[in-house]
């Protein structure tokens, strides 16, 4: 319980001094893409650190979607204390997450006035994702999407290279 | 294992990133004083928020180092993954923290070559140490000492009202 929190706080903090400092200086109108990319890096370096971790004394993964059910289940188990609720694939390199009940989203109020404000905390997610598996040898894009608090799909497309 | 590593390298992007980020400007002079203010902050609010929660179904303290004792054990136990090595005070409001393994610089080599580099990794767990002791009534200073890595002192001074 107190473990989690120490990660949701410490993620508020982050979120918050990201975009206050950039409030601060002149390229406002460049904010939001900015800060977003400034997130999403750092997620990306915790991704690729923990993944290294996580994976110390595991077997080698049998194909991208043993890597994917990887990710949900004990990635996601670590960090978000919860495991992903549904994963769905079309099996051509597109793959969607769907948590329920996404952790860093269920401080704010289920109605519809905090929407817009989602992208903010997800950004870090999405890097997290992203350095993951890029360690694990897929590149790929991650995007997250929210339409009902705080319900959350995640949606990593695999670049074939 | 994992959980802690989470931590610890949010931690490491928060440090860089503050760094990173005072560098880019002009008040480059006034950088090493604004930098370790902005953890200082950033860790208050972290421990306002931590201690909130640990203490929820706590029976309340009966004195100041009974405070002192839960910081160091509970507290630290759930942050840094181990307890406080050695508690010294006074009894006249000054307390000394001693960790032999600070876990926020195990990553470090043990060489004297990284000692200057110690307070930049020191200022968002003293923050975070004044933050908790302000929430459970005690304003006080907080300041840290490292002399041989990574253990390290904490040495906190409570401000009597």
């Amino acid at each position: 319980m107190a473990d989690d929190a120490l990660f949701e706080f410490l993620h508020m903090e982050i979120v918050s001094h990201v975009y206050k400092e950039h409030a601060t200086r002149e390229d406002i109108d460049r904010e939001r893409v900015t800060c977003v990319s400034t997130l999403e890096a750092m997620g990306f370096r915790v991704g690729q650190g923990l993944i290294e971790r996580f994976t110390k004394d595991c077997p080698s993964f049998k194909d991208d979607l043993d890597v994917m059910k990887f990710l949900c289940k004990d990635f996601w188990s670590t960090v978000f204390k919860k495991q992903i609720d549904n994963l769905r694939t079309n099996h051509q390199g597109t793959y969607v997450l769907q948590d329920n009940k996404f952790s860093l989203l269920t401080q704010f109020s289920s109605g519809k006035q905090y929407l817009e404000e989602a992208p903010k905390y997800l950004a870090f997610s999405c890097g997290m994702i992203r350095g993951a598996l890029s360690n694990l040898g897929l590149e790929g894009v991650v995007t997250a999407e929210v339409s009902i608090m705080p319900s959350c799909k995640f949606q990593v497309v695999i670049q074939k290279l």
